[in-house]
């Protein structure tokens, strides 16, 4: 996208008294569809006198928020035609579903998009028919609903989604209308700054509008009920330019309220303007952050509808939130109310005889691509290209032996990216809460900058930060989380790294994207947009200056609930798999990628070629480590997942070979996790045939898992040798110790994985006289060591701590070392 | 608690010159202990030339934010001790745990929890060895450290902690530090807002002070590099009255600041109890929502320590962030550094020759309960008093006959919690995201309000708000979760209700209380706090209003990851099996229960007297509901837990009765969800002979959940029978449509259970010819019906709807209503 098409000009006009009219006839026809959608099974433009038959039975929806979107829709369409401004209207309060499905079918994209939903009366009763109804759709702005990007299901990301909407869009308009409900969430209470985020140069606008009008489900709200000052005060502390805008609450005539709103609006356009003309000529390096407009939008909660419901006050009021009559199909006193509501907007004004909407009124909206509802931005699918990626084989590190080379997996990973990076100026971001460096991907700091519009200062040089830049870091995994989501829906690739424990705080919104992506997989017209990727790092098994409020392994856990279709996780064991994951992810589209992954020095296993061949099967029989012969069932398998379970696994299988080697030991390391699961189950799932052949079905399988063990015996209990697995992970057990204490700690040391292997396998403690005792006693010298000194014993500090110089590795330091 | 021996009073008194003195002394001997905690193995008072040796080897810590920590805890010590102030200092950036550790070891409670660090040199050591230390102690503000009710290791919510421990509290001062990287986060923003929440007579006061040291991990943080009047505006704007306080960026010396810094304490606290005074004069019902006080607090991070490390500005910079002399260890200008950062405290001014320290500086600090690291406020446990529990008997629905009463479980629930609330006034708040009422608690407020102190109108005639309530709501999960947390650590009790999916906001504040929960288990100190209770509803299979977005029954599996010992989860199928459930939770302490109940009108299953041995038992079979004949093995088992999939697999039992009589059906209902798990896992486990023989070993099991399948066979797949379970629940399909078509959409329903059942039971297909088909044609028929109509058929509405009046029941329908 280039802004060559779209220059931000101010603009002199006067706005015409047609458009006036266009403006108030397009809001009561919006209206008017909105009420009828909620309400009517039949009878749309009440043709006939309505009846108890032409009200649905089951009344679903939400009213309140409406009329106010309906309304700022309505004034939008006069401004983005006008300025030629590309424009995605982000709907925070996104219950106000059916306000955004009556405006996109006034301006056509909706009948665009949903062919037998036509202009006439059969298309208008199927409009109104299929809203909240079973075989319908859904009564929010869901991914059903042209031109959106945002559900507003659940609250609190409709401003971190603007601002990774416009992020590398200069010409882009984020219109986010910010419900008041919603302006209480933590997620958006912090959103508002992203303003120090975004580039006045390089980046789009984000126009937040405070869609204050009173009340949630049951109560006032906070922004509602603090004096004007503060609200004043909060605004420009946020670092806004607020713009006031009242109406509803008087007698103040519509044709008045319209005119008033009208000239803000192209007040506040003039303002992006000159801040935009202000900011090229300073130059994207050296612009400052403006002070950016937004817009408090203090109207009526149900605005248009019953003053009064059965002698209480409705709008202005919670009780407008969801139904308002909701016995319109009990009683006639509620029917009355329904139809002198619905004729208060003078339908026959607003319909021709055949049910069409007036010419007239549709003058009022952009054409083509500028309809908000057909934007391409909000199909970001039609937008993305795909990443240019460089050859990962040539940034890996090479292993010749297993175990002896040593690197910190997401260092070298950061090398990778920072080639991505360097390749995708414009297509590719980075997100973390604060940790992009501590998660070791410094090495992007190469190629571009942390963005950042807030001040500097003298001790900044140095540092990477500028005012453009890739990467973006703001210590809210909320707003990193939103700001990539952003991003991909509007068509372009990016990741998140976060701290594996703190990725929880983002475990609803996940759980929000999860379903977008389930639901457009089915929507024709949606096209596909680039996966969700995370790199957890920090990991459970090395917190070690934070300790037990650091681990917790379980997102995997958590994602794993949703659609298989949709759910990826992987968990590299060094870096070359590592790579060839990442290399693998940055491709999909339409999932939801979780990799694990540490970033402390640890051994290298897998050349770059066997490390593709790995992953490419996901998972696999690791001969090298094993002692099993040609052609023969193991005694045991040892199977793995995650960087330290497979050290310790690997160790496990040195220390067998050593006491018992007439014992064979079958290692299995797994990276891509769902090949655990049935195939019926998910669709990398390996077939029972496939898993027997690895895991057999009669022999003992003990399994060192990176996270909480029952999420394997859940992937796996179907598998015949299911009653075979012993899986060791974390329970649970931490502080801030030493990395091999954590393992002690949760029994997923090398030693206790010897002792479940004999007492797993059939007349092995008999075989291997003395051998338990021997790694009972292991494990209390590991921890009398570390209680002592501080640090591991340099027995198995070697593959925690090595760098490269004094690192002992499995093949020179034997048994003895182990 | 009462406020007599604790008035609020202003003071007019001078900082004295010894207090003064005192300050410096007791900062400088924090800061001494605190990086002496961080760096020093040995030679804790530099008695011998430090060297090497008497590093440890691995330092872990964070030094960055300790230093401002220990000068606010040395202020506040003077001003608490001359005020008798009861004081909980709330440490925001908790990594500053050896600060915290510092401050109670000065004044002394530390040694009175922990006996064998004493004041000597022998103790000093062990106070720095066990400090981040295999075997030691945490390097946050953990359960381990007096004084703490709030870890911060995972940062945003010391502000919502703060304002819950003040709640009906009005002696008490939660000081509470708000570090800027902190400020960053979604909930931390938002918690601001508690002010709209708090009583100035009825509650106390939280002091926030957003410690400002400019940088976090990586970054400078955003509130510090906004102007300044943006951020005077930011603080205004969110309520509060700021004094700005800015301190060691240049030349002016100690004696200075502290001179500053004492005065601007004094004003705050004069300010304080001028609020109190004139509240007190309004009366509590009438008190106008004050501006309070907050103190922006702008010092260096990592003030006092180096200047630069290796050429690098490191104090007032992020390189402060953890240990700033990585390599004093192993380099001899880093172990110099130390050396000299060391000494630079005047050590010897400040311990004496066996190593105590100087009674002159502790006289600074209050004493007794007074003593922040001993207020009885932050070990809850000791002040905490069983609530008063009105027999819940007396509330319950009338059952005389399965199925025929309906009743709405959670407003039957909310009429008994009234009275649990009338009972005891000072001890219990209910808290909740805008939807005590959404989930039909509504009868709370015949004997109380939602407390409010933003503004009110008109409008709000008759609506249940008022300056004084023990119901606070704000669209927060983050923020109400924070509430109840707090108001529990200080030793109260409560609950707080949510929709069911959106629970997970708070997934990992769960996780950070059941860590709470699990560390205090074993701290012989800390007493038992109560539970804190979770009530679920507005579930996944109800969300008529919403649709797929607020469908998501997953935190179960979340909690479930966590330790045995605290989580307990219950999913009562009616309204007096709830009653009873929350009887129990209300009693209890140290756990975390979730409850799951619906609030539509449903069927009830038990007579009150059933439905408390029921719940003792936590599963059971419902002889009533099967066909199975005393002392026969049954031919299938049909299992339940959840109040929907109870409805529809007594339907499914229903239709099996009718059609084959002959077919031995037994009927299990699950309320007590752990009562599945192994007994070797969960301590509410059967034991394998229990669950044999209710469950059987070998006869097919077709068991519905209420949330996601997999759970059921994680908790199960140790048990003999586990091959025989087949589970149906929630698999992540919905929409905005009919309650009996999402149960369809999910194959959870009693058609296509029965469909189940002829798969598995051996010859059955045979025996009941026709039978799968004609469940197969009823789920069309509905399908059709609701896409028709809108509704479901009366065949299955009854007990979906029923409002008592047209109820349809299992006794009377017969099999062709079913």
């Amino acid at each position: 996208m280039t802004d060559s098409n779209h220059p931000w000009t101010t603009a002199d006009a006067e706005v015409s008294a047609d458009d006036l009219g266009r403006i108030d006839r397009w809001w009561r026809a919006a209206n008017y569809l909105s009420v009828g959608q909620i309400y009517l099974l039949d009878n749309p433009l009440l043709r006939t006198p309505l009846t108890r038959d032409h009200v649905k039975p089951r009344l679903l929806g939400h009213w309140g928020t409406t009329p106010g979107l309906n309304f700022l829709y309505a004034h939008l369409n006069r401004v983005v035609r006008d300025r030629q401004r590309p424009t995605v209207f982000i709907t925070g309060p996104g219950h106000g579903g059916p306000g955004m499905v009556a405006n996109t079918y006034l301006e056509g994209t909706y009948t665009e998009v949903y062919p037998h939903i036509g202009h006439d009366d059969e298309g208008l009763q199927k409009l109104f028919k299929q809203f909240s109804f079973p075989g319908g759709i859904p009564s929010h702005v869901a991914p059903e609903t042209p031109g959106s990007i945002h559900e507003g299901g659940e609250l609190g990301y409709s401003l971190s989604h603007a601002y990774g909407a416009v992020f590398d869009n200069p010409d882009l308009l984020a219109f986010t209308v910010v419900g008041d409900g919603e302006a209480e969430t933590g997620p958006l209470a912090t959103s508002w700054h992203g303003n120090k985020f975004v580039n006045p140069v390089t980046d789009g606008v984000v126009l937040p509008v405070l869609h204050l009008n009173g009340y949630k489900i049951a109560n006032p709200t906070v922004l509602a009920r603090i004096d004007d000052d503060e609200l004043d005060a909060l605004m420009r502390g946020y670092g806004h330019t607020p713009y006031i805008f009242v109406a509803g609450f008087d007698d103040e005539s519509h044709e008045s309220i319209h005119a008033r709103f009208a000239q803000l609006l192209d007040e506040v356009f003039d303002h992006l303007a000159r801040i935009k003309q202000t900011a090229a000529e300073q130059g994207a390096d050296d612009a400052e952050r403006p002070r950016w407009p937004m817009i408090v939008f203090r109207t009526p909660k149900g605005w248009t509808g019953p003053k009064t419901i059965d002698g209480q006050v409705t709008e202005g009021s919670w009780r407008s939130h969801q139904v308002p009559l909701a016995n319109a199909r009990d009683t006639d006193e509620h029917l009355h109310d329904l139809d002198a509501w619905l004729r208060s907007y003078a339908v026959d004004e607003l319909f021709d005889e055949a049910g069409a909407i007036d010419p007239e009124i549709t003058a009022l909206a952009p054409s083509g691509e500028l309809r908000m509802g057909a934007t391409p931005y909000a199909n970001g699918g039609l937008l993305r290209v795909d990443l240019r990626l460089p050859d990962f084989r040539q940034h890996g590190v090479e292993v010749t032996e297993p175990g002896v080379t040593i690197a910190e997996a997401t260092k070298v990973l950061g090398q990778w990216l920072t080639e991505v990076m360097r390749q995708n100026p414009e297509n590719f971001r980075v997100f973390g809460p604060d940790e992009t460096a501590s998660n070791r991907l410094q090495a992007l700091y190469e190629v571009t900058d942390k963005q950042w519009l807030a001040g500097y200062e003298p001790n900044d040089e140095g540092d990477p930060m500028a005012r453009v830049g890739k990467v973006a870091e703001m210590l809210s995994e909320h707003q990193c989380q939103g700001w990539l989501e952003g991003y991909l829906l509007t068509g372009r690739h990016g990741l998140m790294s976060s701290y594996e424990a703190f990725i929880h705080i983002v475990d609803s919104m996940f759980n929000q994207h999860a379903k977008w992506l389930k639901v457009t997989d089915h929507i024709a017209w949606r096209r596909p947009i680039a996966s969700l990727n995370y790199l957890l790092s920090s990991h459970v098994w090395r917190q070690d200056h934070n300790g037990f409020s650091h681990q917790d392994p379980g997102f995997i856990d958590h994602v794993v609930n949703k659609k298989a279709d949709i759910i990826r996780v992987y968990l590299p064991p060094d870096a070359n798999t590592l790579l060839s994951t990442f290399d693998h992810v940055l491709r999909t589209t339409q999932y939801v990628n979780v990799v694990v992954a540490g970033k402390q020095p640890g051994p290298q296993w897998l050349s770059m070629d066997d490390a593709v061949r790995h992953c490419a099967r996901g998972l696999g029989i690791w001969d090298w480590a094993g002692t099993e012969a040609e052609g023969e069932q193991p005694d045991v398998v040892l199977g793995c997942a995650g960087d330290i379970p497979t050290v310790e696994i690997i160790a496990a299988a040195a220390i067998l070979r050593e006491r018992v080697p007439d014992l064979k030991v079958r290692v299995v390391n797994v990276v891509d996790l769902m090949r655990l699961q049935d195939e019926r189950e998910h669709p990398h799932g390996l077939s029972d045939k496939e898993f027997d052949a690895i895991f057999t079905t009669d022999r003992p399988i003990v399994f060192a898992y990176h996270g909480y063990p029952t999420l394997i015996h859940r992937l796996t209990y179907r598998r015949t040798g299911h009653a075979n697995l012993h899986v060791r992970g974390y329970k649970e057990e931490g502080t801030t110790t030493t990395p091999f204490d954590m393992v002690m700690l949760n029994d997923l040391d090398r030693y206790h994985l010897v002792i479940d292997v004999i007492d797993r396998v059939p007349g092995l403690a008999a075989r291997a006289a003395g051998l338990r005792q021997e790694m009972q006693d292991a494990r209390l010298d590991a921890r009398a060591y570390a209680y002592e000194h501080g640090e591991d014993i340099p027995a198995v500090a070697g593959w925690q701590f090595g760098d490269g110089g004094d690192a002992t590795t499995l093949q020179d330091t034997g048994g003895d070392n182990i």
